[in-house]
C-alpha cells in the first residue's frame, strides 16, 4: 500500500480540532486502507499557545501566525475548525486562493459567505467541502451531493437542532418549557444565553446550506421564515399528545413548480412519523425526491468527535478526489424564485378558546370553509365556561388559513388569534404535510 | 462545462436496466453537472431482442452478445443489473479483466463471489461499487466507506427487507400471518413462492454484505443464523405491543473484542427506537461506531427506479475517483473468527404458557436465576386454567438463556418450550439490546 504523508495545517485547535488530531493519529491505518495516504497534522493555527488541550499536538505545530499555513506550499489541505465568520472567512479564502483544498465545519461561514468561497475554490480548481457544517457526523451533504445524483429532491424535512429537539422530548415527559431549557443547560446541550437555538437561528442556517446544495440555488439566512420555540407551552404538548402527535422543531425546504420555500418551526409530527422517532439531542434529515421517494439520516447532530469524524471524512474524500471532474465546488448554478409566504401549502393545527355559547362552532366552521379550508379533525373539550377546540385542517394555503384566523379572532367569542403549527405527517412522495 | 460521452453498458435491460438508461437520458444534465461527464448506453446484454422494453433502448443497443461489451475497448464502465449469480458473475470476472469499472445491484454475487470479483478488479486497477445491492437507494455503502472512515464501527441493525417488515406491520394492524402475506403479494412486495423473504434468506445475504463491509472480514451467507417470520403469530404480535414494543425482522451484526456475529430473526424492538418507526415496505440501517454513536439510515429498500439511482450514483462516484488511490475495492484486509452461539449477549422476550399452580411462578425464576438470567419485567395473564407468563430479561448470553429456557420446559406444568425473541431497546453507545 502506497503511505504518502499529506501534511495537513488545522485552522483551531479546540474541542474539533484536537479530535481531528487525535483520530487522524488513532485511525491513521484505516485512513490509509481508505485513500492510499496517511494525514498529519503539521501546522495548527490557535490565539494562545499555552492554552490546554484536549489531545496535544506535536512540538512546534500550534502557530499564532496563519502565514505559516498559508505560505507553506507543502500543506495541500487546511481544516477550518476555528468557528466564526471572521476571522475564519479570509483565512480561508486566502487559502483556497493559494490552491489549498479546504474542509469547514463552519455553518455559518457557508451559510453567509458560501458564495465567494465556492467561486475562489473554483478559480483555483481546489474543492471546499462543508460536511460537518450540517448536523455532524450525519453524511447528508455527501449523500445529497454523491448519492442522489438523478433524484430531483423537492423536499428537505429536518430536526436540525439538537438543544430545542431535547427540550420538546423532555416537555413530552411532563417537563416545563423552563425545567427543559435548565435540564438541556445542566447537560450542556444549551449555551447559557441560549437564543440561537430556542430562536431556530442556529436550525435556519442549516437549512439555508440543506436547501443550497438540494436545489442547487443560493439560500441565506434570511431567505428562511424562522419560529421559535420559546412560545410552546405544556398545553401545546398535550394537545399533541391527544391527537397522537408530538411537537418537533422542523426544517423544511420545499420546491415546488420552479419556486422554492425554505422554513423553520415548531410543527406537529404525526407519531408514525420518522421524524416524530427523533428524540433527545439527535437530528434528523429527510430528503424527498422522484427516483427515491424518501431517504431519512438521523444520527447525533453536534459533538466535537463526531464533527471531526466528519471533517476527516471530507479529508479522505477530498484525496479520493483530486484530479478528476469530481470537484464537489459550488452546488449553485441556477436562481430559484421564492414561494410566496400564503402560498406555502400544508394541514395545518391550532387551538381555540372560546365562550361556550350556542352558534359558535357553527361560525368557526364557517369562517374556515368560506376560504376552503376544509377540517380533517375537530377535538372539543369543555374547560369551565369555555370550550377548548382542537382543529386540524386537511392541506390548504398559509394565506388562506391566516385569513380564516384572523376572521374567527376577530369573533366576540374568541379570546386570542390562534398560532397555527403545521403538520407533518404523510410520507414519500404523497402530500407529506408541511413545507 | 467539459462535455465528454462516457460510453457505459448494461448487463440485463430488464425493470432496473430500462430504468438507469432512462434516468440517465432524463438526468444527463445533472450527471453532467455532478461529474462533468454525459453517460451512454452503448450497448446492454439480454437475452431476447424482441421483448417489449420499460424504456426502449436506441437502436443497435442490446444486443445478446456478451462479447460486443467485453471486447469493445470503447467502454470503459459496465453496470450489471441482470441478477442471479450465474452468468452473471462470469461476465463480471471478464469484464473487471479487461480494465472495465463495474457496478453491481446483485447480493447474491457480491455475497457469493466478492473475493474473487474484488481481486480481479485490484489486478485490474478499476472499480467494483455495489451500492445498489443492498437497500436500493439508501446509499449506506457509501456512508459505511466515505463518511465513517474513522469511526471503528461495531454493530449494525437493519430492517434490510421490505417485504417481511411490510408483513410484520399489517400485522400489527390486526392481520394474521396468511393475510398479511396475501396482502403483500397482492401489492407486488412478494412473490409467489416468499420463502426467500419470510425465512430471512434475502435479508441475511444483504447483513453478510453489510457485515463484511463494516468489520473489514468477509462473511458468507452461511455465516449468518438466520430464524424467519414464519413462526409469528397475532399472540406474539399482542404481547409485543403490551411491552409497547413491536416485532421487526432485525439483521445484526456486531463485533464484540475482535470477534463477530451476524445473524437475522425477530425481535422486539422498543417503540421509541429509530427501528420501530420503520413501517411498511421500507428498510433502515443503524451504524454505531466509537465516533458518531449512531447513525441510522431509512428509505425505500427496493423498486427499480430507486436501484438505478443506486446504479448510477455509482457510476458517477466511479467517474468521480478515476485515476486516485480511493479506488474502492475489496473492503476486507483481515479475517475475524466468530462469535460462538451461546456467547451472543442481548436482553430477551419470552413467553411461556403455564398451568396456574401455586409455586410454577417461583419454580421458573428459580431456572432463570440459577444461570444468572435477570427479569427486567414480567406480565402475567390468567387464560382459563393456565397462566400466560410474558418475560423480558435483562441482557444476557444466549447460552444461559437457552439452558433456562430448557430447564423450563422440561416442567410438567409447562406446554411447550419458549421460543426467545430478542429484545432491541437502547440508543447509541449504551448496550443496545440485541447482537
Amino acid at each position: 500500500m502506497a503511505s504518502v504523508d499529506v501534511p495537513v495545517a488545522l485552522l483551531g485547535y479546540g474541542t474539533v480540532g484536537s479530535a481531528v488530531n487525535r483520530l487522524l493519529n488513532e485511525q491513521a491505518d484505516d485512513i490509509e486502507r481508505a485513500t492510499g495516504h496517511r494525514l498529519r497534522i503539521v501546522k495548527a493555527l490557535v490565539r494562545d499557545l499555552a492554552r490546554e488541550r484536549g489531545f496535544p499536538a506535536d512540538g512546534g505545530v500550534l502557530t499564532t501566525d496563519v502565514g505559516e499555513i498559508t505560505d507553506d506550499p507543502s500543506i495541500a489541505m487546511v481544516a477550518e475548525v476555528m468557528g466564526g465568520v471572521e476571522p475564519a472567512g479570509e483565512h480561508v479564502l486566502e487559502l483556497l486562493r493559494r490552491g489549498k483544498h479546504v474542509v469547514t465545519a463552519n455553518k455559518q461561514l457557508v451559510a453567509q459567505r458560501g458564495a465567494e468561497l465556492f467561486d475562489a475554490a473554483s478559480g483555483a480548481g481546489v474543492q471546499l467541502r462543508f460536511e460537518a457544517s450540517v448536523c455532524a457526523a450525519i453524511p447528508v451533504i455527501k449523500v445529497l451531493r454523491e448519492s442522489l445524483v438523478v433524484t430531483n429532491v423537492h423536499r428537505v424535512l429536518g430536526i436540525v437542532n439538537g438543544t430545542t429537539n431535547f427540550m420538546l422530548t423532555e416537555m413530552e415527559g411532563g417537563a416545563t418549557y423552563e425545567e427543559a431549557l435548565a435540564e438541556a443547560q445542566a447537560r450542556g446541550f444549551a449555551e447559557a444565553d441560549p437564543t440561537d437555538d430556542v430562536s431556530g437561528a442556529d436550525a435556519a442556517a442549516k437549512m439555508a446550506i440543506l436547501a443550497t446544495v438540494a436545489f442547487n440555488s443560493r439560500f441565506a439566512l434570511s431567505d428562511v421564515e424562522v419560529v421559535g420555540i420559546d412560545s410552546i407551552t405544556p398545553l401545546d404538548v398535550a394537545a399533541a399528545r391527544e391527537l397522537e402527535m408530538v411537537i418537533r422543531l422542523v426544517g423544511a425546504a420545499r420546491l415546488l413548480e420552479g419556486r422554492v420555500d425554505v422554513r423553520v418551526g415548531p410543527a406537529l409530527v404525526d407519531r408514525h412519523h420518522p421524524l416524530a422517532a427523533v428524540e433527545g439531542a439527535f437530528n434528523a434529515v429527510m430528503l424527498q425526491g422522484d427516483a427515491i421517494r424518501e431517504i431519512t439520516l438521523e444520527g447525533p447532530g453536534a459533538g466535537g468527535v463526531e464533527t471531526a469524524s466528519a471533517v476527516i471524512a471530507d479529508m479522505a474524500s477530498v484525496i479520493g478526489t483530486m484530479g478528476t471532474g469530481f470537484l464537489q465546488n459550488d452546488p449553485v448554478w441556477r436562481t430559484l424564485p421564492r414561494l410566496g409566504r400564503g402560498e406555502n401549502r400544508s394541514p395545518f393545527y391550532f387551538n381555540l378558546s372560546v365562550v361556550d355559547r350556542p352558534g359558535v362552532l357553527a361560525r368557526v366552521a364557517e369562517a374556515l370553509a368560506e376560504r376552503d379550508v376544509s377540517v380533517a379533525r375537530l377535538l372539543q373539550h369543555q374547560n369551565g365556561d369555555r370550550a377548548a377546540l382542537h382543529v386540524v385542517t386537511h392541506e390548504t394555503s398559509q394565506g388562506a388559513l391566516d385569513d380564516a384566523l384572523a376572521a374567527i379572532a376577530s369573533m366576540d367569542e374568541v379570546r386570542e388569534k390562534p398560532l397555527p403549527f403545521p403538520v407533518v405527517s404523510e410520507r414519500g412522495i404523497a402530500e407529506l404535510g408541511w413545507a
